[in-house]
């Protein structure tokens, strides 16, 4: 349930109020250089603090426990954690009664039959996404050749991402956003037809991802409004290079060498300064509600990153899948 | 890499013009009556044959060889297959050198090093996907008094389909579309919060059905464009019903018990009567090409029962899952 | 709960006088030569007739229905099934009553809450092993250079097998039985340091094979009585080949390249023609009962081939998986 | 590679030398009381110090750093960890040149093109056994009512253990011994009848820890010699009593009820203080060797809680998967 892959496979875990949060990274091939500092530039765009982003300081500094030997990878499970210090001892008592709406109190109180930790939202927080990120600096250096990099395009339905900051933060609410993601020099050939597509695959992270509530490929949903005729992609030379893109660098699940591309949407933050009226599982009554504290006007602008991570781990392990099959491939 | 699941695990196999297509479905609890007549509705609804469909007739007569015992399920693997009887002996030679535009010739070829089944796109087929409806059958009847149906609610970017098919055939061109798949009183709190969140099981499963280039929940993409104040739905009542459903029917990838609400978007079907330019790998020029032969203007028609088997797969396995581990639960 | 392996990933299904029995073979590398006459070898050797085994005769014809094409696979999965023809329409409720000791008659029952198809044995019996050694012929072709070979080496307690079942056959009852495995040239440097060790992998699906009920590699049990010093294998070439094998070819639980080596033990069969006491469920009484019909006196006497599959299969996908991994090594 | 499991699923990770040794518990169930005094017992038994083991000192302090919220697992994936305190800065490169017989350092340096952490055997270190016993706390809490206890029942081929000891300590030689693992009371009717039997689990997982090379369920390999109507064990009950345990509690994989009985073989510790004669690779040449340092003489004595563990893990699993599945028993 919190482990992903079927060779390089990904363990998470954590609260966000716990003692430390982490990954273990398994089926990593052996001789790849890994050192704590590979990790700060991506586990930075991750971090809160710019505009639009909580005021939570978190040092986050990764501690490398077991697979790296003299800063190579050894071929056992790489584990990384980091210990949590900004630690608040508030009362979440209040969500019991009153689940936040667009939260998950609600739900792991029935599923965990009120055992979860509430504290910041426990294993259910963004924060464990600290983990994918770094389990995704791995899997990108399996990527050799490849590029991945995701962007915020839109954020409260604007691509003026600055004045739809703005416009929300004086509103004291938050908005979602859009990211897009490409991959250039994608591995070639990756992916199954049917149930580990490179869609499937890509999309089973990603929606491991908090708040993230839709994804494409290529022309994604405009493709529904496009004739055959003119959403196929034209080969152009015999490396499989097209001159459309609407593919999304993927045919029947495999990846075909071009980029590729996907977007995906951020919903909300559900934390807002809004009131906002819900139900109170106490008095059985509807009734105001504000959430305190500290939120991220909008979360999606530190998100980028984590799409980048999720799109990594699955395509390095589709890669490897890849390679233990197939790898007499002549071409 | 053809079998999907953690304890409902479905494995599906076959090729276009092979010998038979087909599917196992293992751990399906015992008791459930299952008979062939249970399939021919969904299959049916699959089936070509309506306007804007191949005109290949598909008998599709499901045989259950294995599991089965005097109509009831008794928890060993399901097995049901169907013989492929429309085949067709054509030259597909020309796909090794002309590789069709959106489709997966190219890839296979790379892929498996040219020993892929080239006939009627080999186990690349969207034929395959009969296996999966028939799985969706039995997924459906362990997810007890849930009610899945899914719609095509737009076609080549309207929602009048009609005439969309029309204007498509006299074109003959193909169309994509958009179809919506609603699960009414879906099993409550299954879904993970992180690796095998409900949105990851389901968009996993949908992202196996060749065609499929995009999904959201609840209010999708739009989202990105809504304040948190209003994407965040309220509870209104001491089950977790809520007001609204922008969040289609998942919190913190777990169901919170209202709808489930998700659309996938359909890319236009690649075989289009339409000439297109595109390279041979022999000449190394550019060239012009038809793809010959019976297309689906909108394979999207045909679609929803895919879809409905898909959602229906991924919840019965994350409802097993969650009763295996919290089959004390109180509430 | 019936497939096993990550990459090279087994299904059976099938139950004795049901429809029809087989196996899915999945994540297959493509090329490989297979025709149905691969398999009459081996599944010759598992078919009963000969002295000490049941007189019940099954074509068992294997029919390829997926995954080859012109007679090579495809990358596709392989799936191979043979319908049971000599099905016999006994009485088995009295098994309901009385549980035969020695079967799964009771668990059965218990597991499936009486759903459980009671032909045969239904899905439990040995007859389901079918599958196992389909697969085990193709697992042979991954295995290249490798040779894996079986044989009873002693039966009754007795290395004199034709006495000892002369014997039982006077006494009409049953006999167990040893059996030894040997790969020679096996694939080097396969397994894992823990839960993926090569015995693992061998013992999980040596178990898997009805009667067995112990597993040893190299000296086995033996070396509780030996010295360090004398069980240590030494290293006698750089490229690890040993003067003495107690450790069975496996160090820290991958294989060193030296001959695979482990011995297993078949009880014996548990239908005999002895009448034995055990318990009546509706009369809630001991009484006396016999098993009719027909039976093996050595079952072991088939299992051999059904060994090898075993291990053939365990060890091709510990290699598939070790490629994936580790496919730039040096050595 | 390193995780087990299908619903209860653990992963172990670390080095001998390396910084820290761990554990991720995922799939445990809610509401479970854990504290880090529950580890103590059975780390304590798993430790050295006592005769017939190394004088290494081990605090093994647990500190569990995520999944337990006020005493109580939440459902969320349960890490434990330990920092290594007693490292030792040796010359490692000896074990390149020269391999020791009996250890992993050829395949490893073979499998992992020589990136292996070679300090104290790196991650095939029996240390990392560590997360194994952890683990096996935590399973034990989930099989309520039963009793797992494991004990040597021979060494040195004698079954007075003591005396067999002081014999190899006075030879300065090591030896293995004979383990026997008995589960009362415990979960009915888990286990598959092939992939995943009872056996199979349980076998897989204890060929995790290192130096165990054989095991036996029931009577075991003595069952060869036994006639079928005297190896079926005769029901006495309608619970599934049976009047004697030839087959260790299991039937078809599945177990019925009564004690599940196995012994396991641990070969004799391959570091020994004996001078033994094996190859070195960097002269081409024989030499004699002798491994330095501290040594357990019959590291047996340390494994029976390490047993008990791999059984309880094994039966958690498999009692979870069983509950998912068939969670509407009748009986």
């Amino acid at each position: 349930m919190n482990s992903f892959g079927t060779i390089f496979r990904v363990t998470i875990f954590g609260e966000s109020h716990g003692t430390a949060i982490g990954t273990v990274i398994d089926g990593c091939p052996p001789g790849l250089s890994i050192t704590p500092d590979d990790f700060i530039h991506d586990l930075t765009r991750r971090q809160s603090g710019s505009k639009g982003t909580t005021s939570r300081q978190e040092a986050d500094i990764p501690e490398i426990i077991s697979g790296i030997y003299e800063g190579l990878s050894t071929g056992a499970p790489i584990t990384v954690i980091t210990r949590n210090k900004d630690k608040r001892s508030s009362d979440y008592d209040e969500f019991k009664i009153i689940p936040r709406p667009g939260h998950a109190d609600f739900v792991a109180r029935v599923k965990y039959t009120g055992f979860t930790d509430p504290r910041g939202g426990g294993h259910f927080s963004g924060r464990i996404t600290w983990g994918i990120v770094v389990a995704g600096v791995i899997a990108k250096k399996i990527l050799t050749g490849s590029e991945i990099s995701a962007r915020l395009i839109s954020a409260g339905g604007s691509s003026d991402i600055e004045s739809a900051l703005n416009k929300a933060i004086a509103e004291n609410d938050s908005i979602g956003g859009i990211i897009e993601c490409i991959v250039k020099n994608p591995p070639v050939a990756v992916g199954e037809p049917f149930f580990n597509s490179t869609e499937s695959a890509i999309s089973h992270l990603v929606f491991s991802i908090p708040a993230i509530k839709g994804i494409e490929f290529g022309s994604g949903f405009a493709s529904s409004a496009m004739r055959g005729s003119g959403h196929n992609d034209p080969f152009i030379d015999e490396n499989g290079r097209t001159s459309t893109n609407n593919s999304g660098g993927i045919n029947g699940g495999i990846t075909n060498g071009n980029d590729i591309i996907f977007r995906v949407v951020v919903k909300p933050t559900s934390s807002t300064g809004t009131e906002q009226t819900t139900f109170n599982f106490a008095t059985k009554k509807m009734q105001t509600f504000k959430v305190e504290g500290r939120h991220d006007t909008c979360i999606a602008l530190r998100m980028p990153v984590i799409v980048e991570a999720a799109a990594a781990i699955a395509l390095a392990d589709l890669k490897l899948v890849d390679r233990g099959i197939n790898n007499v491939r002549s071409i």
